[in-house]
């Protein structure tokens, strides 16, 4: 199987997307991450996809910050699903990424999560189940995560004050 | 290939996710639409998904507005990808359903498309983009549906004042 | 009289609904709280509230952030007054838990208060307040708590330059 | 039983406040609908809530839009629960009535409901939810009318393109 | 003269509201600040204005957070100028404080100045100008303090890298 | 007396400025208005400050939309008391005309009202206020003003459905 | 000398975007205009820009609306100034669009103008300003409108009720 | 070449509008940095532009945070290009600033930069472009500038997890 491509504009952002790396390292998907910026290097748009489809990648994650034009230039050079993280902005805290994101127009799609590592997670989450489709081993292991998740909010469910 | 589900929280939010059924249409894969209301049928979300699983549903579309509970509580009950569509609010025009659908917390993922019928004619593509992973017909109908979208810009580029 | 009851969607949120607690236990009203998550354990959902109109719950207190489903959906599966709180979230502020909590469509109420701990005591005194409408000794308790308030302010009411 | 008491800053919130009073006529709660404007009739705030208090209202229910004081200010003078319904405003659709409504500070609290006619809906079925704690039957009535709403989501679920 | 009257909901609002005090203390006009609470000590705001009227206040400043009543709650109780500060809140960081006292309907009016410190002050010195108009001495000072910032601008106009 | 001076940026604010110069009108409070634009004829702003210090311009009122400079330009050429009304616009409803004319920094103020007609009529009203510090036949009047509005809330205080 | 370029992402978007057209008619500035896609036609963006910078044209006009990409891909395909309109979007009235233009990450410059057609007047009135810098005959005819703009305000700015 | 001038409300407005000249400073550019208050010094708008047009001044860059009024104000005292900086307030985080300066009426243009150092560095940027377009040397070190850009991202573009 390919990777899954995690791509986000600049180095700063890896701290958040890193959480979607971890979240496809539990789930035992393989995954590469790069920088490509959609304003730095905008020629490397069309080529990374290009190379993406080539090589079969089966999803791609991007995530950005403030105008965050990646995700959606990303999907308008490919047909590889696109799944876009609004990484938080210092000023705004992620509402412009989110709606630059997430307000495409009708023809090319992004598929969106949450503001931050939460979101980034789930991007990876995501791309596991999307994968998952096609390979049982996988979606065996999202719904292993998903036990052992609720597992773990029954173990200590009960609040005492002062705790 | 079971169909696409599509569900909705109320037969009033039909109009705008009838676009995900016409983009599913035009590239050919099969769908099938439903209500099921996270707040008025809440025991119909986990017996609905464990049907579609059952039936090999291979994407959950699903559209809500205001408070917009419907795609986050699918997404508990499934692994299958739940793609989130949020329908315009009367008072706060969908700013309220976007945030409600997208800002899932980490553990639970749901693809979230653009307010109203963009994003609903989106969750349709992307739907495709997913299923055409392992389907190299869809994919090349993606494909050529972007290649139309291409085509139509180019056909009618150049702009006249009074036009 | 049995426990109000007080839910929220992770541990995390318990350093803000403590508040809830701790206005009930002043105002020496029982209460009992638990974690349960829409999106982790959504089977617990329709259980935890038949258990409580069981065991003849008054008021389920429900605190959230984010896309903050908890409120909306025990309100779901019950007919016991159900109030919301909004936690708040780390990139909006709350005011994504809060509009996902208040805007709930027409036919299931949550009936919201404000965005973090004054929004949790007040959620303990609402609730209070319900259940002192068949109680003299509560509602008694809670004009007392009234009374104090105002005898605070007014004890200290005038202030100087450099305080 | 004393009815629940209405309350509205201008004859112009009855369009959306009369949701209230049908939904209440729905589950055969009795209500009663006033108009008292906390601006330009403070000195009513007092000598209301006193004589709702000596009546034995169950439930105040306030709607107001813009500053919407109304809530806040009625929750002030008494310890009947007050239930706040947000009347859109012509400019910010809302969400300044809702932020004045629910944003109250720790100590009086306004169990706020969703903008508009829904909240305003809503605030009957939570009023009704409230007395339903000690009334066996209006509790009844609340379960029949959820049932109700049950069974019409799952008469028309299924949808067709061109409805 | 009578002081300009600085009323705030809460102890906690003083290091805001100081700075109208500040201001009004540099520009000679003589003040009082007190702690008039609108949703804890409800009863005071009409004995409050009532005797202001009698006093000969000149002008109310009253600054709050959050929902945020009481400056439009003085303006329903007085003719009397009523100026209102949005003290920032903890989480809306005092959008909400600026709609609920900025929003006021027709009949009513709170002139509404910037959110924290600034507004405070600004209030202090918007009082010295309504007093001003009648009591040339304080216009004057008004006019020194403008002057004095000019000044204070200008002494200091050209900026180096570095600095 | 000299007359309260509105002033907009616009011809197309005055059917919303209107509403202050109707307020004044029923208050027998003389008043003129005029278009200054603050960015078409920006040397104006200085010249018209001067003329209404010479006349004795009891308070200027200022209305204006976007970006909305007109109030705090005035105010910055005078020590008259300046209250700003912000004027809805086209796509932000007057969110952005509010936050231009409130968010004043501390040294110039400007008494700010609500969004569109309401708060043009209350900086008639306010304006009315401020000259009736000194002027006990237009304090009378506010109150008579006032009186008659309580009059009319009670003359019509109580609902039924259908009205 | 070249014609500014005005380029937006979709037909629909003409009916705003001819107020530059307009503007730079009025101006008697060249200029030309087309549709060209961020996501519809991705490949265009960098031969658009590598033909402009060809041609010699002196400034890029770009309008779009919603996720908006169109501005700031355009800008980073070129060094020719770019100026960006957004576009008012159906549900978010061209918030997103102001975000997703304006809030681009250092390195590449997007001046952003007022959203709808007062912007795109302004974008045609700022490139014209531009091509002023060094083609004083465009900078005369510029300083002529605005004395126009001028004499408009003054001949009417007298203003009577009923008007 | 006459310098670029900066200009700012407040010596507080520095720290990040520095970047603006430090951006200039790596391209070659000259520039100046004055302190000009929209609001404490008013009449220094119309003499400070007056003297720019003198010195044949290029570009204009004005930083202001809150009302935010420095930009628009100089934009309608010259018809030299004027680049807006919206600095970020302390409690609504630039959003007031960004309305502030971008929403300009039809007639008098500002091209805006996204909020804080980020756009005041791209404000440098794009008066670069500017000058560019008649100074081939400096249109060259803008693209050698991009280039370098390009160059840093690609070095090192691959990331892996810990870093």
């Amino acid at each position: 199987m390919a990777p899954v491509l995690i791509l986000m504009g600049s180095q700063s952002d890896w701290p958040v997307m890193q959480a979607a790396a971890e979240m496809l390292e539990e789930l035992q998907v393989p995954w590469r991450a790069r920088v490509v910026s959609a304003h730095r290097t905008p020629d490397l748009l069309a080529t990374t996809m290009q190379q993406a489809e080539q090589d079969g990648v089966p999803v791609v994650i991007a995530g950005a910050g403030g105008a965050a034009h990646l995700p959606g230039m990303l999907a308008a050079f490919t047909t590889i699903p696109v799944l876009g993280v609004p990484v938080s902005s210092k000023q705004l805290k992620g509402l412009d990424s989110l709606l630059s994101i997430v307000q495409m127009p009708k023809g090319v799609a992004v598929g969106t999560l949450a503001i931050g590592a939460p979101g980034a997670a789930n991007a990876g989450l995501l791309a596991a189940q999307i994968i998952g489709s096609s390979q049982p081993d996988v979606r065996q292991r999202v719904q292993a995560f998903r036990q052992q998740q609720r597992d773990k909010v029954m173990a200590n469910a009960e609040l005492e004050l002062g705790e």
